[in-house]
């Protein structure tokens, strides 16, 4: 534990021994401002109270941070000898890693044990082998965009304020709006924080699109709304369409084949469900890339439907929509132009930092529509300068990080053919390790041909591989197979990779390969793991 | 602008020019990859395509740009004899602003040049003379916390992939309750992306309180739900009724006084008001510093009415929550302990980088309740570990970013006395401007005295002074003085300070205090700098 700098404390000593103790105890008469001695600015070692960063105060200490930064958390994290996590109990953490609040101030000294501290305990989510979530790697530009973003702490709402970031989302997001093959780009769309967000963003203005006075005279003022969107659509969908006022039950689920698609058919019937309670359907949710199955809803088909009914056909390509970048795996989105809304995270396929998420949406104005509110301390119509620039008023979010400059300056540094050949690449890993576990004894996939780059298989150890598959106690027992391995995994650090249930089907991995920075000997790596950790299971 | 590294681009002559024209013209079949040679990776000084960085391909570009970061972006671009901004106009900026995105890769020569550019054409909100808006300044030790959070990127979802950070959250958070008054700092809250998307929140818990049937059943359930609000409260509480299904109609605007305080008594009014119609009341938002006036609600009054009328008592302090942390201005939000739910920004009044804010609540568990789905491919119940430390199913995010950190680290930086000496600087700063312009010729304040650090104020023009305020003439003129002020600023680059009118007054000027790395000659500068852009009007 660090030294708390009692030597700085206040040395009043009438004074509450704490400031907690103060608080409680203080009347607001006897509030008096903290002996100054505390902040004793001529010792640059200690950190100094003011929202200001000097290079004589400061400058020492950035680049102390920085090089330990650069080199504990980015270089030697992710190098392949080094654990991708040093675990420890929730209930242990605390007695390993200083986290107490305190009065007195700290010295640099400790601020730096305190950031090494940090990177250790946490997970190394750029570490080759965190093959966990549908994010991972650090991409070298897209980290760099980030820490410029941070530096200049702007908030996209006005122009007047984010001149450079204003412009460069509008840009950004028509670029993207091509794409997915929107006429000329045309639309609106926005960064938002997170593919759930962006999915609400999407329930809200289809549902604007046909109810514009919902906004102003809320849900009640027409019937029961009804969402639809398959079993394995993101919980988002779900979550969303509660928190808008629409309400869980009224996503209707659609069933999905065996590899996790949309059944249009069982879609159209519940749109017909729905009507015939006379209750309100006004949208379809396809995904793009499903969460698990890595799935692929047939848009086209879909389309046709919503076209029928007049319903918003909105695609939740989150973790799918990177495709889009490459003329090789495009075609998983045939006809994606015909939706009216797209979420899309270059966080996820493109391996942005987080967060990086946007809406598209085909329609011209509809978020400005939905959201705003004209706020005159913020959106003043008398700026001197062409006030169409200050895009905030679409958003729900007020004050707004600039998540477009690390996309924007990493495709900036790849070009648009780097980012085609980054997802080619992820592709080309998950299809080599497909082959790999194809007819390797002792793993099962769970779909031959999975679409994106997500495989789902079990590890099947050999005390199972003589039981019959008919029998209860096979499933029983194979369900406790992958959180053992994972327990294994985490406690030795050497990889993480994550399981679910899904489908009746038990416990199996999903591997997600989103990291160009992988190769083949890496694939050969996870495989001998695995067998490694389960193979006395 | 940029050499497009054209030695790179694709050889193969019959491949379409570009990737969009590509695109636009292939067919399925058609698609093939590019050609390899536009990655070699052999050439170091040429981006990369792979989301993976190494001390030999990005080593030195790393150092190169964050020595650029700090010296440009942070130490140079803050220092007073700098600009705050080089204005270019929206149709101007894009001939001085490489904003295109290309096929190809980009040189780190020119990244590095994008960056500086980035830099010099953004508005430098660290800068002392940036008093814009209710964020500002560089605080050095929540840029150090930012960075890290970036080269960790991490999710805070689960235990397992963001241990730290997810102790770190609810540490933090209940700190920030006990700080409120809530009884053993016990409750509920989160971090999210802003104090809007909070606010939002808050009405979600609140109406999940009374009608927990709204999460499956949607709105309609219930009558027409109310909530209550005064006329100087933020605009993200009408544009969250909105996204939430109530109706921007169904946020009941109660009078301020002429200090922008909420009345009471009309409050009660409308609740009756409410009651009469039939209608469903069910929250009350007081505002705990005001967006433009910093006004302060009476809690204490407006809690004693939630009570008799059983309503949510949110409070909106998002602004003015810092002024917590200080035992002589704690009292501007006294029975704040009476809430059931507050809002409150350290990225506002303690000058936390951007984004940081949380609610906070009374009610333990509330969270999860009202917008838990148990996703089972992320929230395993059969983890080895005590899976009650995985709280991420209680925010309407899935992946998020760690907000917690760089506000942790401040913290641990500065101790409590530091973040409470910051806030008293930040008060005595507002004071002694206010005593500044008090009584000179040419300024008149919109209130004597303002209860948080924003300061609204005219600047009348000696053309000005000699005419009759009866006039309707007077308040004309007056009401072009601050945008025309505020063009000049820009043009300038000198300082930045908002304006707008409000409650039928003018435009005024709105300046904000929040950095405590500002000076008393600077409060001079900003009075003498409007009086010289403002003589001649």
């Amino acid at each position: 534990m660090p030294a708390t700098g009692s030597e700085t404390t206040p040395s009043v000593m009438d004074e509450p021994a704490t400031y907690s103790d103060a608080v409680a105890s203080s009347s607001d008469e006897e509030c008096t401002a903290i002996s100054a001695k505390a902040f004793d600015s001529t010792h640059p070692t200690t950190a100094t109270f003011q929202s200001y960063a000097t290079e004589k105060d400061h400058g020492e200490f950035f680049r102390d941070c920085l090089e330990l930064l650069v080199k504990s958390a980015v270089f030697e994290a992710t190098k392949r000898d080094r654990k991708v996590l040093d675990f420890q109990n929730p209930q242990v953490l605390p007695s390993k890693f200083d986290f107490e609040l305190r009065d007195a101030p700290s010295t640099h000294k400790d601020l730096i044990r305190i950031l090494k501290d940090t990177v250790q305990y946490s997970v190394k989510t750029g570490h080759p082998y965190f093959v966990n979530q549908l994010f991972s790697s650090v991409d070298p530009y897209g980290l760099v965009g980030q820490w410029l973003t941070d530096a200049l702490n702007s908030s996209v709402y006005t122009y007047e304020v984010s001149p450079v970031f204003s412009i460069m989302e509008e840009i950004v997001l028509r670029e993207m709006r091509k794409i997915v093959g929107y006429k000329n780009g045309d639309g609106d769309g926005i960064f938002c924080p997170g593919g759930s967000i962006a999915n609400g963003y999407a329930i809200s203005c289809a549902r604007h699109k046909f109810f514009p006075e919902i906004k102003t005279k809320g849900n009640s003022c027409v019937g029961r709304l009804v969402i639809f969107s398959s079993d394995q659509s993101h919980y988002s969908i779900t979550k969303l369409a509660s928190f808008v006022g629409i309400g869980s039950d009224n996503v209707y689920a659609i069933k999905s084949n065996r590899k996790g698609k949309m059944d249009a058919q069982h879609l159209r019937q519940e749109i017909q469900r729905a009507l015939s309670e006379s209750a309100v359907p006004f949208m379809v949710c396809a995904t793009a890339g499903t969460t698990v199955f890595g799935a692929f809803d047939p848009i086209d088909e879909i389309a046709d439907i919503c076209k029928e009914y007049n319903l918003w056909l909105h695609v939740d390509a989150a973790w799918g929509g990177g495709a889009l970048m490459s003329r090789k795996y495009r075609h998983l989105m045939k006809s994606i132009e015909r939706s009216d809304s797209v979420t899309w995270n270059p966080h996820k396929l493109l391996s942005a930092p987080q967060q990086c998420s946007t809406l598209l949406i085909r329609h011209t104005g509809i978020l400005s529509e939905a959201h705003g509110t004209q706020a005159a301390y913020l959106f003043q119509k008398d700026k001197f300068y062409d006030t169409s620039y200050d895009t905030g008023d679409k958003h729900i979010q007020c004050g707004r990080r600039a998540d477009v400059f690390k996309f924007w300056f990493m495709w900036k540094a790849k070009g648009t053919t780097g980012l085609e050949k980054h997802i080619d690449k992820v592709f080309e890993n998950s299809k080599y390790f497909l082959e790999l576990v194809k007819n390797r004894t002792g793993f099962e996939l769970l779909l031959e041909e999975p679409e994106c780059t997500n495989v789902c298989f079990w590890y099947i150890p050999p005390s199972l591989r003589k039981l019959s598959k008919s029998l209860p106690e096979y499933n029983e027992k194979l369900h406790k197979v992958a959180p053992k391995i994972k327990e294994r995994m985490m406690k030795a650090g050497n990889m993480m990779i994550t399981y679910q249930a899904q489908k009746d089907y038990p416990n199996f991995f999903r591997i997600v390969f989103q990291s160009s920075g992988l190769e083949k000997s890496d694939m050969r790596y996870f495989v001998e793991q695995i067998e490694k950790m389960g193979q006395d299971l």
